[in-house]
């Protein structure tokens, strides 16, 4: 698959970024991923050039020849230049690590981007599936279709007692992983986010920012994870995300932007509306405060506070002022810091429709 | 004189602020004040309440004798309840100090605000008189007339040698002190105030903000003084300010002017658009914040940046946003920060022809 195409990409909108689904106010999207890994093939930090070639190349392969993936386009991560590389991340189709990574590594991925299936990232395959709004279910149902496809194709590493074997031993037995990307900028306005923090501490969750590990937590988009897999089933994970965790979070955050309504409207509007404002006449904007001032205008747009601005040029904008969307669809080159903010700030005014001075 | 009578002062523009004269689009004001003191009176240091008291009659009754000040409004600040001192102050009708003292003063004005009498601030009389833009000749022949004629009224405390005598050692032979308020919103962008400043020290001029001593430079708002008097005489200093020590600063604030748009154009407007936008989308706003904004969009206005707001609505809101006035004009009372706020940022939008979401 050529840049060209890539760049097409780019301007469409990612599923996880649709700001449909229950609970979509608050809950941005749900993912589920699972590690898996060839069964007889050394794990990836053992592996040397040909080997990591060569799973490539079968799992590549299984892809193809799984009926549910035989759509999907194929992309040579390695063969990317960086910034197409940055934009897949941007996109959540492959992680940093995978970006960042040396050897043999590919991507395959649905064209609607719900679903997606990174080859040598850590493990020799690691399957997501991704829903915007709170719909774990739907994507478990999903990705387990996606798993027993490929199961057909390929023998996976897995021992009776321990289950799924991992290149990392907190993903071994279900190898699953599941993030919720959550909107909590009333929390963070009234400081009571590190409740929240200390929380998913205590039940050994893992809270990241919008992209992933080492990320900021910028433009109060939170990314929250389980840490362990072993020991526990699938389902009790599912159950416990969808049943305990995030529809107590959620219910922190209704109840925080209800009481910044009740009692600190003036506030909560002066938020609301200096972000509006910054976006409709800033010069330069750096993809920071972008991603700051359109969360702010997101809480602005669910609460009712504000109705300027429809919520697909919302969403539109949280994907491309990224840095390589960005790029990508401006000039379809890298620009310099300063370069860049200018260009974000002109798409930024464009899209909103300020008709200039 | 009423409260009443005051708050209606407060809606007016004050002379200093009316954005004319000669080089306003960077020199604000030009304003000359002298130091007098009755011959065989005590200094106020050194007076009781009685003495004070005398004094404070005798000299206001020479103003209501002169002919040029007959017309003039006289104000017992030491009735005024603090709000209405603070109105005073942010008009520059009175220094700060006077508010803040204690015991018998006034002050007597021209409707107009372009000259004022402070009865017994430091000395026992502060003449001084002001006119927007640069127009130092046009102060000092009106100051001249103005001195004459209470020289008619009162004997001033002279010596053959060293000329008036003051309170302050600083202020002793001519009495004299020329301030030019500017406004360097370029020089400080460029960050090249420092060079201005270290010029000033060199030259032996003080450097204050917006309302003299002790007062910060907020809003790139810059007051430019003698310190000195004893052993100049006035028409040396003037020369210098006019010939000089002005000209000059206005001759490297264009220059920086210039170079923004030259070669930054971009981010010049990035801070010009922002401070429209702010102050057209803020739902609380500081009085420093205001000042800065405000200032910003005046740079935009005089550089042609930016057309979209009138000179005179500018100057108003300059005057208007500062406390005190918020509070006479909105409210008639004191007000907390966070009304202040409310207050001012609805002021502003509605001055700017906001119209609410």
């Amino acid at each position: 698959m050529s840049d060209f195409t890539l760049d097409k990409v780019a301007r469409n909108i990612s599923e996880w970024l649709r700001g449909e689904g229950p609970m979509h106010e608050i809950v941005i999207s749900s993912r589920i991923r699972l590690a898996r890994n060839v069964a007889g093939r050394r794990f990836l930090s053992r592996a040397d050039a040909d080997e990591r070639e060569h799973i490539a190349e079968v799992a590549a392969t299984a892809v193809r020849k799984a009926p549910r993936l035989s759509g999907y386009m194929q992309i040579d991560v390695a063969a990317l230049d960086e910034l197409h590389r940055r934009l897949l991340v941007e996109r959540r189709l492959i992680s940093r690590q995978h970006a960042e990574a040396s050897g043999a590594r590919r991507v395959a991925f649905a064209v609607d981007e719900t679903s997606a299936v990174m080859i040598n990232e850590e493990d020799h395959l690691r399957i997501q599936v991704i829903r915007s709004g709170f719909r774990l279910d739907e994507a478990w149902d999903e990705i387990n279709r996606i798993d027993d496809e490929l199961e057909d194709q390929l023998e996976f590493a897995f021992h009776p007692q321990y289950g799924y074997l991992t290149a990392c031993p907190t993903n071994v037995g279900t190898g699953l992983r599941v993030s919720v990307m959550l909107h909590l900028p009333a929390l963070r306005l009234t400081s009571e986010l590190d409740k929240v923090v200390e929380a998913a501490k205590e039940l050994r969750l893992a809270i990241r920012g919008l992209y992933g590990e080492g990320s900021d937590a910028t433009g109060d988009f939170f990314q929250i994870s389980n840490q362990i897999t072993l020991g526990r089933s699938e389902s009790e994970i599912i159950d416990d995300f969808r049943d305990q965790v995030i529809p107590r979070i959620v219910d922190f955050e209704r109840a925080a932007r209800q009481a910044l309504i009740d009692r600190r409207a003036i506030a909560l509007d002066d938020k609301i509306f200096r972000a509006i404002g910054a976006l409709k006449t800033a010069r330069l904007m750096s993809s920071n405060e972008a991603l700051q001032c359109l969360s702010h205008v997101r809480m602005g747009l669910h609460t009712g506070r504000l109705q300027s601005i429809d919520l697909t040029t919302l969403n539109e904008l949280l994907l491309h002022t990224q840095p390589a969307h960005l790029q990508v669809l401006s000039e379809g080159r890298s620009l310099n810091g300063q370069e860049r903010s200018e260009l974000r700030a002109a798409m930024i005014r464009r899209r909103l429709g300020v008709s200039e001075n």
